[in-house]
């Protein structure tokens, strides 16, 4: 059915605007490509027009879902996932917009910039960005940060680029939920608020204000945790009780919007055990349309409210869990990497907030602590802020300016974690001493929590030690900021069954304060 | 290919010695029925020859696996079910061992005897036998006791019969391993010992012990969690690294054998991930063929050393876990019931001991304070007994008799638990107040471990509350095995957005010691 391109003008290439790639027909590998045509505006091309295109290269073809932007115009959006030249094909039931080529170049990131390509999986439990970066996520929760005013979605970025977060969990559709009852200035579909809709006709300018967001993000090299479905509506807008076929049109108008977006994750839903018109088939179909649609595979997980989804699907990337519970103690947190054996982000661990909610109401030393004892168990924490505000603009629903007291020390928590092996932090002990988190032999964090202890007797888990090897050790106050040298150096014998010691019993000296780790790293001829 | 019986004669039909219905045509439901037929004693039965047999009442059939049973002896057991007239039909690729029929006349278990059917699955976390009689597991750890001498494993079963435990961990295979090295007296196959095994042979006496010592636990009202493989044997006999074919059809053999047992659970393995010639898929494989052979659906499970199996795989009937650590806090154990939502059954959380190893030092009060960390968090803990003793007889490995003192604490929370709701223990406020374990608004034990307390305010989480709900408590000493009942009732109000309170702010006063537990018992018109 392919058809000739009848008119030549009705062709138009471009990158994003956001994107640094000039106009034309040059690309960044795990930049955006996007080729828009003009079609037909008559109907309800949502729904009667198909539009895909092949895209190829040295042997590898991908097939990228298109999208009707409004206007008769057609969109099909590209993440080139490697260099060189890429040929494209488009696809359609209607002849103006089949069989449409055309190439363009894709060029290395610029280097030293902030483009290391999508988050993927590493090695088992930890994320790198596609260049083999580490990522290390540290996120926060702005749920409805893309439906407040321009001001306000403003300053969120402003904040958002001098905060130590680098992910964000946010949601498509508008909230409605205590401290955020205001309609948003945009709806998804058509229609007229707050219940009457055309499920089968898409809001360009909705989906536009949000991709832009979106791409800000990407810029500030913060991963936007892109949540597709959420329980905050109850019916009021009724966007939580879509038909099956409504949810799934929906999912796959997205995905054909979003996935050229690199910085983009899929959490398919927040609390999803809590959206009432919904069954857990339901996800597992609608898993289901993000594998199938989605040809890059952005990290895909799901929230719990009460009722834990099985993250040991192969369609889970990771789990994302909510359970405050689990990051106050590292030996709970690490039993879920041993339940799912994938990176487990806990997105949920109550905010640091004055609310009188018990899920809103964390001293803001207590989120830090969780965030090291998440850490310290292998696993990663999300932050998130809901302190009362005159104007109800709590950071964790609307966005805005932070004013909690934890940020700066997670700001701490991202340079320690930068300066730790790229391998990650993983239990040592897990079911033994939960306290130490590293690379056995090489690395270690070692988080007191509460424990006020004026020394710290020099000793670590056998694994992967041997007589005679040299450590040296920082005292970290993870609160306060600083580190601290131990003078010296610890030299280890195998002291006990399970562990080794300094050979002459020296310890650790301490503060006697709450919140200190102490950082030990090998010394080797190299590192000296 | 069905034949007549040849000669009449070669027909035996019998129930077990140790099943208290009469030889002849009558069994007891979820009792065992035999049938024995003689056929071929030359070549090699076990692999040359198959043997069946298809049972059918009242519009139900099940196909149960025989085996040779050596000497020319070919079995078929069978559980039946239900009550009512039975008829079976052989099938066999020899024909004096096809087409025979028969029937028999299964009958209601005795009044008041212990037996009760096999063990299930009930109400996602719990189990219940199959008449319906809750069963609440209250396990420990022989693992090798089958394999000592006659006097040993009588007084095994002498001290069990007088010990709390209601299931058993226990090998098919004999044990090598610190404190166990000897030579069992029997072996599963034919050959000679310690590496000369003809694996297609088995060797029915060995077979024929295991089966006796199972039958007389099942006469003890005792669950046997029969552990298919394990890796304490390293190569010295081999049976940890048969070939694949040779596995299969050892499981097939034992499933043939024991299936037919009410009591018996299959545990695939211990510490499965120790088994060094084993990969994830083989044990994938033979829970297929557990699945497949066993006609009754026995409850499966495998236990894990480090690396924890994929306890949502729609074979395991519930997780059995080993880590002491998690049945160190109940806000860690209830972590594995949101993981998995089957039942969790703690199957190694150390020992109570004095060996020098740091899984088998637990003193008794730790033993027996993990048991009430797990019940109140609605999971299952499993005992065992490292006590170093002159001739190496460990309980945990070779039986003999307890010396320790968790067990008859464990009697006492025994006790508690039978007079507990017949819906078990569910946490009633998982990740805010992992003390509180209960059915709410009826029940609960709110376990205070090492808490000290001279009075407890009384509250509770309010999930099944409403305003004037009368309750009685009663302070139990977990340790000194004492119930003092409070006096007076307790009337509750909202107190707060999550709890209940007493109307008057009333405690329950405490002794101040450790180890104590508050039972709490709705009082209704019904129960005063």
């Amino acid at each position: 059915m392919a058809a000739p391109c009848r008119t030549a003008a009705c062709l138009v290439l471009a990158t994003f605007a956001s994107e640094p790639a000039a106009l034309g027909e040059t690309v960044e590998q795990w930049g955006t490509f996007e080729l828009a045509l003009e079609g037909p505006a008559d109907g309800n091309s949502f729904v009667d027009v198909s539009f895909s295109a092949r895209f190829s290269s040295d042997g590898v073809s991908i097939e990228a879902g298109g999208f009707y932007d409004g206007d008769g115009a057609y969109r099909v959006r590209f993440l080139p996932e490697r260099t060189g030249t890429w040929r494209y094909v488009t696809r359609s039931n209607r002849p103006e917009l089949d069989g449409k080529t055309g190439d363009f170049a894709v060029t290395e990131p610029a280097a030293g910039g902030k483009n290391h390509g999508p988050v993927r999986v590493h090695g088992t439990f930890h994320f790198a960005y596609a260049d083999g970066t580490p990522y290390r996520p540290l996120g926060t929760t702005c749920y409805a940060w893309t439906h407040q005013s321009e001001e306000l979605e403003e300053q969120t970025l402003e904040t958002l680029a001098a905060a130590p977060f680098n992910k964000v969990r946010m949601c498509v559709f508008p909230k409605r939920y205590t401290w955020n009852e205001d309609e948003p200035p945009r709806y998804p579909f058509a229609g007229t608020p707050p219940r009457t809709w055309t499920f089968t006709r898409f809001e360009p300018a909705f989906f536009r204000h949000l991709e832009r967001r979106i791409g800000e993000l990407r810029d500030l090299g913060i991963e936007a945790d892109v949540i597709l479905f959420h329980p905050y509506d109850k019916a009021h807008w009724g966007f939580d009780r879509m038909s099956d076929e409504d949810d799934d049109r929906y999912l796959r108008y997205v995905v054909g919007r979003l996935a050229a977006y690199r910085n983009v994750w899929w959490s398919l839903a927040n609390e999803y055990d809590f959206m009432e018109a919904k069954e857990e088939s339901d996800w597992d179909r609608l898993f289901g349309i993000l594998v199938e649609s989605d040809p890059y595979g952005h990290l895909r997980s799901i929230h719990n409210g009460y009722r834990l989804y099985n993250h040991r699907q192969p369609w889970v990337t990771h789990a994302s869990i909510q359970n405050g519970s689990a990051a106050e103690d590292a030996a709970r947190a690490v039993l879920y990497r041993d339940a799912y054996r994938k990176p487990i982000v806990l997105d949920e661990v109550k905010y640091e907030g004055d609310i009188p909610k018990r899920w809103g109401n964390l001293s803001a030393e207590e989120m830090v602590h969780r965030f090291w004892e998440g850490t310290v168990a292998g696993t990663y924490v999300t932050h998130g802020e809901t302190l009362l505000h005159p104007s109800d603009v709590l950071w964790w629903s609307k966005g805005g300016r932070l004013r909690g007291e934890s940020p700066e020390r997670l700001a701490f928590l991202r340079d320690v974690l930068a300066a730790a092996p790229a391998a990650g932090i993983d239990p040592i002990d897990k079911w033994q001493h939960p306290e130490y988190g590293g690379q056995a032999g090489e690395f270690y964090l070692v988080y007191l929590g509460r424990q006020e202890l004026k020394a710290w007797p020099f000793r670590l888990p056998k694994r992967g030690l041997a007589a005679g090897m040299r450590f040296r050790a920082d005292v970290l106050d993870t609160w306060r900021g600083t580190v601290t040298p131990v003078e010296g150096e610890f030299t280890v014998r195998e002291d006990d069954a399970y562990s080794f010691a300094d050979v002459e019993g020296r310890a650790v000296p301490l503060p006697g304060r709450r919140w200190v780790a102490i950082r030990i790293q090998r010394v080797t001829e190299e590192t000296e």
